[in-house]
Order: structure tokens, then sequence, then C-alpha cells
């Protein structure tokens, strides 16, 4: 898969991605990224990419023509044509089945803002407009970082052995359940007993319970999706009526 | 304000952090960040910070020693100490008003998870465990960064000239108008006329509908916390009936 980035700080890329898992799924050829200086598409000496608003108001705002450029330069440097996301926080809210859905696109183009914002006309070079969330950052580097991040590790053979993507929080809609490793006693706190006595079946019940009981706790918003017996359906029950009547529920 | 985080990749902060406005922010004084690598509270040869999960199943969870004992020393290292920040999709979603509530504390030390998840007894030391959204990472790096960089252009004298933090989506409860600056007219698409007019007071009316319609046609969730003249309601409300009988919103 592959990944371009346009931006007016490209090299703040490849230090996240440089490390770690990331790193080593690129070098193995799992995914490429490029980062392009927004700025190489500008056509005065001071290579300006930003002016300042009509109508008035602090700051200044991106500039269209040098990002109707840029994409239309980075789409044609390879095929398939790519996906191009851009970053507002009047975007669609970015979570896991966004996730999985981009994972199955050949190419993403992230066009990353900076300054107070872009001028309204880029956005119709959008294939899709993503927030990361309800909060302002000084650009949308960190939120293409995040995506890719989010994107790469569902990738076949991307996290190799060292983690797991199918067993974890989202991928069957509710939170991960709590986990543990030695040692078993610690300051104080000790694994649960059913987690070391081997029996597979009873350690698979108590996961169950302790992902829905922390999803039913902290998410309940969750679990409109989820498939739920009839024992679960009152376990969550239960505890969302200890939520209401402020009893507290389980951890 | 003190910004410190514990981490198997404390290299990667400082690429992003050292770029553009957040870099001159420190180079100004606004705030300092210090990466810490957990490895450093490790006592044996291979520098061990994972192991194998209680009860089975993939990937390796980070151990609890080093981590409680990185969180004791960098505590001590300076004054105050810190508000202690971890990462995971079951804490409390980060957003605006936990920017503006962070920005008030002198200190924060964020814990940064990877591999498969930590040790559940870890959140023992937390003074907060926030999620960046629903979605799954590689590790809390990003959102260390994310949260930092939302943080730091809320102090005072962070943005410089450069942009505003006053007058942006969210700071009033509602998206972002559009906005536009030169040229007028671009590849067929022309800057609205009011906003080019010169009219102080009908800019102000035009931008306020514009952040109105857009709320409500994309975020309609928003509007619960809003002061709303009866105009306004009524533009709202015109807005969400044509939303749910599907004759499409004004952009």
């Amino acid at each position: 898969m592959r990944f371009d980035a346009i931006s007016v700080i490209p090299q703040v890329f490849d230090g996240y991605l440089g490390a770690s898992i990331l790193g080593r799924a690129a070098a193995r050829g799992i995914y490429e990224f490029h980062a392009h200086d927004l700025r190489d598409w500008t056509h005065d000496r001071h290579r300006t990419v930003d002016d300042a608003p009509f109508g008035g108001g602090q700051g200044m705002l991106m500039k269209p023509e040098p990002i109707y450029e840029a994409v239309e330069a980075v789409s044609s440097m390879a095929s398939p044509r790519p996906h191009v996301v851009f970053f507002s926080p009047c975007g669609t809210p970015f979570d896991q089945g966004v996730a999985r859905r981009l994972a199955g696109m050949g190419r993403i183009c992230f066009v990353c803002g900076r300054y107070e914002g872009m001028d309204e006309r880029v956005y119709q070079l959008a294939d899709e407009v993503l927030s990361l969330g309800d909060f302002v950052l000084t650009g949308g580097e960190l939120a293409a970082l995040a995506v890719t991040d989010a994107v790469v590790r569902l990738l076949p053979g991307a996290l190799g052995d060292e983690m797991s993507a199918q067993d974890e929080s989202f991928s069957d809609g509710l939170l991960e359940y709590a986990q543990y490793t030695r040692p078993a006693s610690f300051r104080g706190m000790d694994v649960p007993a059913v987690l070391l006595s081997g029996d597979h079946g009873a350690v698979d019940r108590w996961r169950r319970t302790s992902s829905l009981e922390r999803t039913a706790a902290l998410r309940p918003d969750l679990l409109g999706d989820v498939d739920l017996s009839s024992d679960e359906l009152a376990l969550v029950d239960a505890i969302l009526h200890n939520r209401e009547t402020g009893e507290g529920a389980p951890a």
C-alpha cells in the first residue's frame, strides 16, 4: 500500500514512521510513505502557501492554488490514483471501521492543513474528509500519522509476531478485557486466580465478562451493535442499572 | 508548562515537536518536553519491558515493574508532581474541553503503551486515562503528541501571530464557518460576495449562519450545549428537518 502526504513540514513523518513496528513493516515492503513539501508547488520567491482571510479575522488561511497543483502532481506520481483525504473538525470521525475500510485502498494521499485553516474550495479535491476527534491541533500531520498507523497495522503481515490485531478493543465491538502478565503478585495486587488456573474455558468466560463489564460501565454506546446472549444481556442490564442508581459498576 | 513522556521509542517525539509552531513555542520557553526511555528502568541484560499474558493469548504485554519505577523516578525529577496520563481505548475521550483543563496543569507525564497492551495494575498510577478515539494505534506516542499539541497551542503566547485559538471549531461549541482567501475566483469557484463587501456586520452574520449550518448538518450532537437566539433555533430546526426528510442540507 502506498501513502502520500502533502505538508509544509514534510520532515516530521519519517521520525515516527521509521521507529519500531511501523519502521519494520516499511522495511519488509508492507507499505511505503512519501511526504511532499507543499512549497514545491508555489511559484513566488517566498514560496507562499498562506494568505489573509476574506472578510477579516485573525490568522492566515492556506491558499487554494498550491494545494490543487500538489494534489494533481502527487496523484500522477504512481497508480492507482490515490484516495485523497483531508482533515477537518467538520469531517467524518475517524474510527476503527474507517481504518478497516481504508486498509482496502491501494493508495491514500493526505493533505495536511496548517495555520488557521484552508480555503473552503480545496475540499472539492477531497474523496473524504476525516476528523481525528473534537479537538484542535496545529496541523493535520498528526492526524495523517494516526490514520497511517491505524491502517498499516491492519495490513497482512504488518505486525509480525509482536502483536495481534484480532483480539483487541473494537475488534468484536467491545472494549478489550483486563490483561495481566508476571509477576502474579505485585505491590499487593494479585492477578485474578482464574487466569493462573490453566482452565481455558474459564479464562475465556472471564475475559468475555471483563470486556462486557468494562464496555457497559465505560462505553455503553458501543453495545448497540454487539450480539449478546441472554446471560450477557442480563449482566449488561445489571451493570447499567447499578450505574444509573449510582451504586457503582464492577471494575 | 512541563511535559514528560515515558516510552520505548523516546526518539519519536522531538521530530514532531521541533517543527513549526510547537518548535518555536518551545524555543520561547512556553513549554518544555522531556522524553524518557522506559528501558532505563529495567534491570536485566535484555532491558525487557514486556512479557506474555497470563491466561494465554497472542502478543506481549508491558510489565508493571519498569512502568512503576519510571513514573516514580520521572515524577521526582521536577516539581510540581505531574498529572499522570495513560492512554487506553477504555479512557475518557480526549476533546477540546479536556485540552483546556489540561492546559491549566503545571506538569503532565504521559505513559505510552506499546505491544498488545499493559498489565492492568499499571493504571493504578494514572491520574487520568484518556482515549484519543475509537481506533487502535501501535502505541500511545501519537496520542501523547496530539494531547501535547492541542494543549500547548492553548497556552498564552504559544501561537504567536500565526494563528488564533479564539475563533475556531469548538471554541464557541460550533464547527468553524467556511473560510476563503485569494483569489476571489478560482477554477470557476467564487468566494461568497458578502465576504468581499466590507460590511463587517453582514460578514459576522454570514459566518454565524455558516457555523450553524455546518454544525446542524454535520454534527447536530454539538448543538445541545450552545446558546441560540430564536432566529438561530428556527434555522437549525429547518436544517435538521431537511436532513431527516432527506432533502439535503445547505453546505
